[in-house]
Formats: C-alpha cells, structure tokens, sequence
C-alpha cells in the first residue's frame, strides 16, 4: 500500500541544499552515503549541481516523473512544492518541514491544507515536522538522521523524531540491526495503524517498535493493532500517560477510568506488548524478533556464579513465572557431565572456572528437557572464563525450539560475546533482570497469541423499549437517568430487577408495601438528586404500613427543606433484595477506544481500595471471567474465610449484557449498577440500584 | 581497626605460583601490576622466585614480620599457613582457598576452626571461598581479579566473587572508579557490618554498596546500618529474597510474616537503600556517590526532545515525585534567553537544535530557582546537537547545590559526553527512566536521613504481673496463650479489656450477665481449640439470663461432640463492645531481625488484600503513625465515605505498647490482637480477642 514511500524507484528531493548542516543538504547526502540505487532529483532553484547530482530549479523542469518527493522547503512553500510533485505523478511525500500543527492555529490550518491536498490527489503524506524514513532492505535512507543502520529485523516508528536518533545512535553502538525506522511526526495523513498494516506483511519485519504520544483513532487502532498482533508482535512504549484527565466525571466507573487505563485495556485487548520505558521497548523487541515464542513460562538458568543466578530466581518468581529445575533423568545425565561440585539444580551452575564446553552441555540438557520453556544463561567474567568462546558454543546448540537468552555481566570482557549473540540472533542483555523482563513479554505475547477465538455472545433483548425510553428522556432535555428509568433500562436487557413502584403518595407506598407483604426498600425520585443517600433520600428494610408511611413523610419533609429547589417525582417503593455479597458494575466511555466496562467489588473496595479492573466492551465470556479474576478480591468472591462461592458466572454474564447494552446505545456516556448484588451459585443477581449519564445534544 | 586488611604496609602470598592461570600466580602478578608499594613476600616450597620477587619456602625463613598474609593454598594446609601468618605477627590474613562451609560439613568444621584460630590470635579474617579485596587508595589489588579500577568514592562488598569480577569488568568499561572492592567469601569472621563501620570511617569512601545473600546477625546489622546510614549512604541489593519461607505460622500476623517483608522492613528502618538490580544497584550508588542531596522531590527537567521529557516527566510521577516548572520571574527571564518556539515549561525544551550554551543558560535558570531540588538534563544526539560541548557547558555551571543528573540518549555519539560527566562527578544514565529511579533513591535516603530522631516511649506497665502469668504459663508447659490469659497480659500492659469472667458453670454465666446488666459475648475457653469461631465457640450479643443459659449449654454440647478430646475450662463471659472499627495488631518474630509489628484493618483487608504493614520493634510514635499510613487503607481510618475517622494516635499507642511487650518478653514468638476495636477520636479502644504463641523451652 505504501510501496512508493516504502520503496520508491525515483525520489524527489524538493529544497536540497548546498550547504552542509542544511536538513536539504543532509537528506540529499543520506540518502546517497546510505547506497540508494533508484532515481534522485534534487530540486533548488539557487543551484546547478548538488552532491555531484544535477539539480533542477523546479521539479517540472525535471521533465520526469517520480515516485515519492520529499519536501524540505519552508512551511509557506510547501504546497507548492506538493502541487509539483503531483504534477510529476509522485504517490507519496514526506514533509519534513516544521511550522505546522505543533507552532500554532495557522500552522495547524495550513496542516489541514497540506493533508487535504494530498487525500484529494490520493498521494499518501507522511509528516509534516519529521525525520523521515530509513529502509535497509533497500539502502534508502530518506532522513536527515547521519547514520545508516544494518539491516535487521526490528522496524520502528516513533512519533519522536529526536527518539529515532537516539535510537539510531543507539543501535549502530549496540550492533544491532533494524529493518524500518519511521519517523511519524504530525501524522497528518499517515499513522501508526497505517504503517502496523504495511509493517505486517514486510517480510524484513518480525517485530514493530513504536513510541507514541497519541493515537490517531481509538477504533482503528485496536482493530489494526489486534489484527497485526496475529501477525507479529507490537511492542509500544506510550509516553504522557500519567498527565491528569481533564474529564469530569459523574459516576463511579467515570472516575475511575482514565486515559492511563484506557490505554492499558486497549493493548491488552489487542495483543500489544507495552513497555514501560526506553531500555525495556529494545530488550523487549531484540528477545520478540531474535528467539521463537516459548510454550509456558517455566525458565531454567545455566550460570558460572551463585549471585547472579540467585537474582535471576528472584525476578523470575517476583514477575509470576517459574524457576524450573531439569527433570530428573536428565539432571542426573547433566551431573555426570559436569565437575562434582557443579550444580545440576535451578539455577544450573557450572562453576566458576566454567569452560565452553560445560555451557554447551548443561544448554543441551535444558533444550531437551520438555518441561523447560525457555533458558536464560548467565556469565560472569571469572579468571577461567571466556565469554566469546562460551557465546559460539552457545549458538551452535541453538535449535530453534525453545527461547534462549543470555546475560553475560560486566563490560569489555564480554563485549566480544556480545558480538557473536547478535550476529546469531540471541538476544543479550546487561543484567539478569532485564534479560528475564524480555522473557516474561515474550510469555505475555505467547499467552495472548494462543488464546482462544473471541466470540462476543449476543444476547435476546428488548431493544425497542430501550429506545423509547431514551428518546422520551432525550425529548425531557435531561443527561441523567436515574434509578426509575435505570431499572427499566436495564429490565429489557434482562436484569433482573425486584418489584417496585413510583409512589407518588404515601398511601400509594403503603399499597404496595402491603400488596408484597415483604419489607421494602424507599428511595427518592428527582432527576435533580443523583446522590440519594446523601439527603435521607434511602430507607432500607421498612415492613410495615406505619413504617412506609412514616418513611414516606419524612423523606418528603427533610427533601423538601434541604432541596426546595428540587423537582420531587416520588418515591420508589421495591421489594428488598436478601443480603448477598454487593458488585458495582459500570462503563465509561473513553473519548479515544470508545466503552470500558468496570468491575469492582463494591463500597469501599471500589472507594477506598480502587479494586477493580476495566476492559474495552465488547467482551467475550472468557474476558468477562478475566475481569472478575484480575481484582485483588477475587478470593473474597470465590468464597474466602468460609463464605459460599457467588455466581460468578452471572455476573460475566451481566458483564456482557452491559457490553451489548453500550455497544447497541452509543449515547450511553456512563454508568453504574451499584450495588448489583449477587447470591450462591445458581441464584439470580439483583440490581439494587443503576444510573446512567446520556452524552449531551 | 581493619588497618591491616585496608592498608598493610606488608604482605605475605602464601602459596604464591610460579605458573600463570593459577590463582596464587595472579595474586601476586595483581599486587605487583597495581604498583603496592609495601613489602611483598612470596611463600612457595617449590621456588627461589616468582615474577621477580625472591620467594620463600615458608614464612618463617622469611624471618621478617608480615601485617597482612594471603593464603591461597589447598584447604587442607590452611591451618599450617595460619600458624605461620600467626607466628609472623600478622594482624589480618585473607583465605582466598575455597573448600569450606560452601562444600560440605567436614569443609564447615575445617572453617570453624581456621575462624576460632584467628579469633584466638586476635587476626581478622577475610573469607575463605573469596576474591580478596581491592583497595585503590594504596594501590593494592589483592585479588586473583585482573582488573584494577581506578580510583572513585563507592565501595562495594560483595557475597558473591563473581559479582566482583562482573562490577569490575562493568566500571572499567564505564570508565567509573571504585574506592575499595571486598569480597567477602564465606563470612567467617570479617561480615558486612565489621566492613560498614570500617568503611563509614573511610575517607575515600561516599558510598557503601553491597551484594548479599545472606545477613550474619540481624540485630548487629540493624544497629550499625543505621549509623553508618547516618554519615554515608549504604545501598544494598539483597538477593534469595523470593525463597518460601518455611516457617509454620500459627497466627495472622506470623502467616503474612516472610524473610523479605522483615529484610524490607529491617532496611526501611536503618536507611539502607534497598535496589532490586544489578544496574539499579550502582544507578543509585553513582548519585549518591557524586551528587550533593536533594532537599525536596521537585524536579525540572531540561531537554533537546519533546519525547524523553515527556518520558521522564512519566516516570517521576509514576514514582511519587513531582514535576516542577521554574516560579514565573525566572521562566520569564529564561524565555528572553531561548529562541520564541523553545518552552520554558517542564520540560524545559530548548529544541532540537540547541546548542550548549542553551544547555548552560536552563541549567542556570533551575539552579537559580528555590523551588526545584533536583534538576535532570536530557540530550538526544540530533544534527545540530554536540554531546560532548553540552556536557562540558553543564559541569561548568554545577554548584553543588542541588543535584544535577544527565540522561544522554544514544550510544556512539553521547560517548564523549559520559567520559566529561563522569570526569566532573556528574552521574549520567542510558535513559530517563534510570535517571529518575537514581534521583528518587536520593530523596528517599534524603528524608531518612532528615527525619526525627528516635525516641522510644517507655509507658509505665505492670511487668510483673507478666512473668508471673508467663511462668505459670511454662509450668504448664503450654506455648500457646488463649484469649483469658492473653488479655490479663495486656491489661497489665494498660490494653483496655471490658468485664469479663471465665465461667465453669452455666449458672456462673447467667450471674456475670445480670450483675453488669448488658449484652455479653461468650467465647469458649479450651487450650486446644485456637480457633474459636470454627466449632461454634463464639456467641455475641446476648442480653438475658435465657439467652446466656442457652449459649452455655449449647457449646458444650457441641464442642463435647465436635472436639472430645479437647480440654474445656469454661465459656469466657465479657459485656459486648460498641461496635466500631476492626483493626488488627500483630507481631510476629523473624528469626534475623527480631519481632516485626503488624498493622492492618481486620477481616477481608487482612485475609484477603493482604493490606498490612510491617515495621521492627522497638517503634517510636512517628513510625507507628506510619504503619497506619502505609497501608492503602489507611483513608478508611481517617474517614472515609462520610464516616468519622478513628482515634490513630489510640492505634499508635497500643503498637507502641505491643513493641514495649514484646521487646519485655522475648519468649512471645508470635501475637494477634484480632480485632482490635476502634472509635472516635477521644475514646478507648478494646482488645476483643488475643493470642499469643510462645518460644519453645
């Protein structure tokens, strides 16, 4: 899709410049340096001949057609220089140019110009106020970034342009090689969801890195995402994640959510690898792209010193996986090859004075052991070692089926290993932590590679009533619905709800008290009280006609004095629920990935703990099941200190209907069942009380 | 007092060797290359000389007396060697020859007699099983570790020699010195507390960084990693941390106990830093090490990258520090200085191009300013940018006012850059996560360090009465203390206890009950049945004789039934408490450091969130008060959700007065107050239960 940006046959560089340190100067020199063997054009009407090229004053005075133009030219020239190139037939640019979008409104409208040119005349735009791009497969590198990196199997984009020449410097110190680096910029036509589609089925790329500070389109992103995901990993590092949100929020699940957790429940929900900072993207993304996937997360270690195998167990256990010994057979096997006073546990330790040879035995017992998923090996530069000698013997066993990884410690005496690991495709890293990080990114993708088809029940339901009620609250000009309605709502999603009624009167409350012959519940009805108890507006377990009468006045008095101003609609009058154990289940819609649905146990697990866990709506059963289980007081739930289990299942189930209930209701900006109240298992859930915000207009 | 091991005017190489590779070779070629200017003397049977030096064939016929005496002969001849150092007047010796404690029982027995030797003839030991120790202050590299680092201001001991090796090979690289380098084997004499107190008094040495596996005695560290903490940082990364405890815990308190919770709490309480990394471990020692203290956490940041600032303004505030714009006079005043597009928010941006002068000028603008205690400078290698000429502009314009940190990002081209900081004592890391981690290792040690100082409240008690119930109590022979027994301890340690009687009759009961004319509760007493409520054993709120009566001979019946073996002393009769908050008071004694106190609110957030807090007793008023806060439920306490908060300082006393108990009376192993009930501000709080577990014999 993004052949000509990706691999043009003849390139256009629109304000090539003369002067060195000139970013016109620097792009034409890159990309000549670099090996670039399609077509260059360097346009300057000031010059003759740059580079030894020929230069042209305009690009029509060329007389040739190109495939991508880059633009360097000053912002005020750059549609200009966008009408040349798609005169000269051009099907993608790069404005590299600043003074858009990131200076101010002017900029940001000329931005708008510039993109929508480009869509009008289908040419694909990337930037403006970008690095460029450098593509190994094919010597190109169309950046003003100096160095050139080795091909490899990485690919980068970075909405960073100075991240990319970090990352660039970086990787040419490091040796290690990249495919595609990709700098974004404002991303006014292309962006990250755009090159994941095109990085997925490059051949070159087994792993996409990204650093992102937005994200163009919620939806977009984790539908590509999870689709590329499938493919390949994508490891992400998400920078401005902890600035405050702006957003008021007037439920429970609203002020809880934030961009933060939106964030996170998109990854999660599309197989995205999120990194949490600049070293970890790389040690991620080197383990993703260099060693196959592992099938658990059971880690043997193979070490010449007790201390760093120690602190590799340690990381191991303290990220959840497991520090996995050799099975019996062949451990014993193992010892026979080793010195007496080696270790055949886990950590495997082959001493001090550990030659190649003993590395290469103890990594073939590991590779053939099945119970082993993956094997971290440890060095130590001891008087006897030899690393580079230990790294080649390492990367002849090799054999595909397994991950391995190494951690050789210290400085330049291991460099020379270091070495041997990249050129075979092992990744190495300067500590055992770092090194078992990218194996426990390595498990998550694992895990979420082999997880089962999603399969989004839809449920009978009435949605026309729900309609109803939405255009006749929308008709009364009000956002909010309260727990009359709410229930109502909820009732056509098949929730269960006790019996109630709007009482207008207190004999009217009597009636039904007496009707039910149970004891009830009496909260006030106004749209203009959302917080109920906080005005004496909540009266619980009433059971007689003197009881509900008496409730009845005494909220009316004390209502009517603290809120004179409030429209008073009645009370509501319903069966009490048995006492079971209380949930709050609620979505708030996040301005990027649309509905996230929230679970918490309720009251101060929810209040004072911020116990719950989001995911993105739809969900499946399975990641309804995954909501209740990624809250601390699970346990509580399936039944701690004694207490019966509840219904677990009934809540993943009305889970889901929430899912589909804010799928089907776009206008549904948030909302709470708080409580529902669940019992034992096989009993049917209650909503003890609901609300909802509508989106305004 | 180490003055032999630390600075020997001579040394002793027994079994120094002629052949190179062997460990007794490189000693001697190590002590020579590093150019000590002591005496040497070679002891080998088999020589007249090894590398130039004229070798003796045993100490004796030296005929010279020697200070400091290195053994690198097999086990077995070790004692000899020792004699020989003895005889020679040598006040330290380092058993570099493993075959020790680490092989097996015999090498344990072979160690506990070379480390009774030394202690006999007044000589210090160092090791065995070790790589030596470093000293680069007097030039002596006594190790069979090649490398010799030059000389710095961080110390390093380490449990584990190849460690050494890795820390040395690593600093050689990074070009970092080191002040003294130890590793100390097997511990037998010399430990990490004898070299903390050596090294506090070191003037070389600014910080203490330390590997180890294990602690020799728990008290002995506690006491002086405090005050060496005092005069220098010590930072530790303790490994083996993740091990199962194997201890069985008959309490709350001691199940929730573990080895890393109370080596968490023993370093939280000395100032120790605690680092869960090999590079976190020296990212921290090299602020500490060349940076002056920070006096708050509000950091600015200065950089040439939206992108990293944006990074490293994430990880501050994800680790509790605060991102500090300039106050508006200097922001201003810095504006005039950059160009219009540069901001001078936080981050400080001076854009891509900027040159060190731009550096210089920001750098000034944040030293300037009183409000920003910390100031991190971020460079990524961009076209314009010159590393090397920005580092050199920043170490001009250090003050030693406040710490100054550098994250250069890249590789090749930041290189020179780290070669100037480093040379200025100005720490510089790979990324902006590492560096914010590094300065808020700094604040922490920071507030430890300007906390209050300790005092330790005695309340007046009646310990007396203790040792009576305590003696009665092992004449019994009986380990565990009931809720009778455990609550008269407490009331002689002035716990409120409400009214109660042990009644051995139903009508013993009934007459309690009527006299005090209230709600009881009813708790069965049996020294074999802890856990009361499992068999029936509790009833609460009875409030007539009927109800009593009833009670009493119910849960004789069922327990006779349910536990016939048990022996039943009565039912336990105590007026009812007001209701108010559960907390529950706990310690539990961890076999290195001593009884460790536990906080936490009852019921689910003990059992089920885990939501508690350690600290070692003795505890002051002010760490007391900490434990309430430390835990994430602390705000439920303070008055939460409309509800009036909890007399705390009440809470705090009766910790204050657990660890007056259990510090009384070391043969309580482990204790529970559950629950502990709490009430407004002013009132009285009121053991409901308690048990205790006592030390055998």
């Amino acid at each position: 899709m993004l052949q000509a940006l990706m691999r043009p046959k003849s390139i256009a560089v629109i304000g090539a410049s003369r002067t060195p340190g000139k970013v016109g100067h620097a792009i034409l020199e890159n990309l000549l340096k670099a090996g670039f063997e399609g077509t260059i054009i360097p346009v300057n009407p000031t010059a003759d001949e740059v580079l030894g090229l020929r230069c042209f004053p305009s690009l029509a005075e060329a007389e040739t057609s190109i495939e991508l133009g880059i633009i360097v030219v000053p912002n005020k020239s750059v549609m200009e220089a966008l009408e040349h190139c798609a005169r000269a037939g051009a099907q993608a640019v790069i404005v590299i140019s600043a003074g858009f979008k990131e200076v101010n409104a002017e900029g940001a409208e000329l931005e708008r110009k510039i993109a929508g040119f480009c869509r009008s005349r289908r040419i694909r735009l990337l930037g403006p106020n970008c690095l460029g791009i450098i593509n190994t497969e094919n010597k190109m590198n169309a950046s003003f970034a100096a160095q050139m990196p080795k091909p490899g199997h990485i690919s980068v984009i970075s909405q960073s342009g100075a991240l990319c020449t970090a990352i660039l410097d970086w990787s040419a110190f490091r040796g290690l090689g990249l495919a595609k680096l990709i700098s974004i910029g404002n991303k006014a036509d292309i962006c990250e969801t755009d090159l994941f589609t095109e990085l997925a089925e490059d051949e070159q790329t087994r792993v996409i890195v990204c650093y992102l500070e937005s994200i163009t389109s919620g939806d977009e992103f984790v539908k590509v995402a999870e689709q590329v995901s499938m493919k390949k990993p994508v490891v992400i590092l998400k920078a401005g994640t902890t600035a405050a949100g702006g957003k008021a929020a007037s439920s429970h699940t609203g002020s809880l959510a934030g961009a933060d957790i939106a964030y996170g429940a998109a990854f999660r929900r599309s197989g995205v690898i999120r990194s949490d900072g600049f070293e970890a993207l790389f040690d991620s993304a080197m383990a993703l792209a260099m060693q196959p996937l592992p099938k658990g997360d059971r880690i043997a270690i193979i070490t010449n010193a007790g201390g760093p195998g120690i602190m590799a167990a340690d990381a191991i256990e303290n990220m959840g996986m497991q520090v996995k010994p050799l099975e019996h057979a062949l451990s014993t096997a193992l010892a026979m090859k080793l010195p007496a006073a080696a270790s055949v546990g886990n950590p495997i330790d082959v001493l001090g004075d550990a030659d190649p040879e003993r590395y290469a035995v103890a990594l073939d017992a590991a590779l053939d052991d099945e119970t082993v998923d993956a094997v971290l090996v440890i060095l130590t530069p001891q008087a006897m070692s030899n690393p580079a000698g230990t790294a080649n013997a390492i990367i002849k066993k090799l054999r595909g089926n397994k991950p391995v990884v190494a951690a050789f410690l210290g400085g330049r005496d291991v460099m020379p290993a270091r070495e041997v690991f990249l050129s075979a495709n092992l990744p190495e890293y300067s500590s055992p932590e770092r090194a078992v990080a990218a194996i426990k990114s390595m498990c998550e993708y694992a895990v979420w590679r082999n997880r089962p088809p999603r399969v989004v029940t839809r449920f009978p339901v009435n949605r026309r009533r729900v309609e109803r009620i939405m255009s006749r609250q929308r008709r009364g000009g009000r956002r909010e619905i309260g727990e009359v309605e709410g229930k109502e709502i909820l009732k056509a999603y098949d929730f269960n709800v006790l019996p109630g009624v709007l009482a207008r009167t207190a004999d009217e409350a009597v009636a039904f008290q007496e009707k039910i012959g149970a004891p009830v519940a009496m909260k006030i009805v106004s749209p203009d009280i959302m917080h109920k108890s906080d005005f004496g507006g909540v009266k619980l377990g009433l059971s007689s006609a003197d009881k509900v009468r008496d409730a009845y006045d005494l909220m009316m008095l004390r209502i009517g004095r603290r809120c004179p101003d409030a429209e008073l609609r009645g009370v509501y009058v319903e069966q009490m629920c048995r006492p079971g154990r209380e949930v709050i289940l609620g979505m708030s819609r996040d301005p990027q990935f649309g509905p996230m649905l929230m679970f918490g146990l309720g009251g101060v697990f929810v209040e004072v703990m911020k116990d719950v866990s989001f995911y993105l709506a739809p969900i499946t059963h399975e990641e309804a099941m995954e909501m209740l289980e990624n809250t601390r007081s699970y346990a509580l739930l399936k039944g701690a200190r004694g207490e019966a289990a509840v219904d677990l299942h009934a809540i993943a189930d009305a889970l889901q209907r929430i899912s589909q209930l804010v799928t089907d209701f776009p206008q549904i900006e948030e909302m709470d069942i708080n409580p529902f109240i669940v019992h034992e298992v096989g009993s049917e859930p209650v909503v003890a009380d609901a609300r909802m915000m509508l989106s305004e207009g």
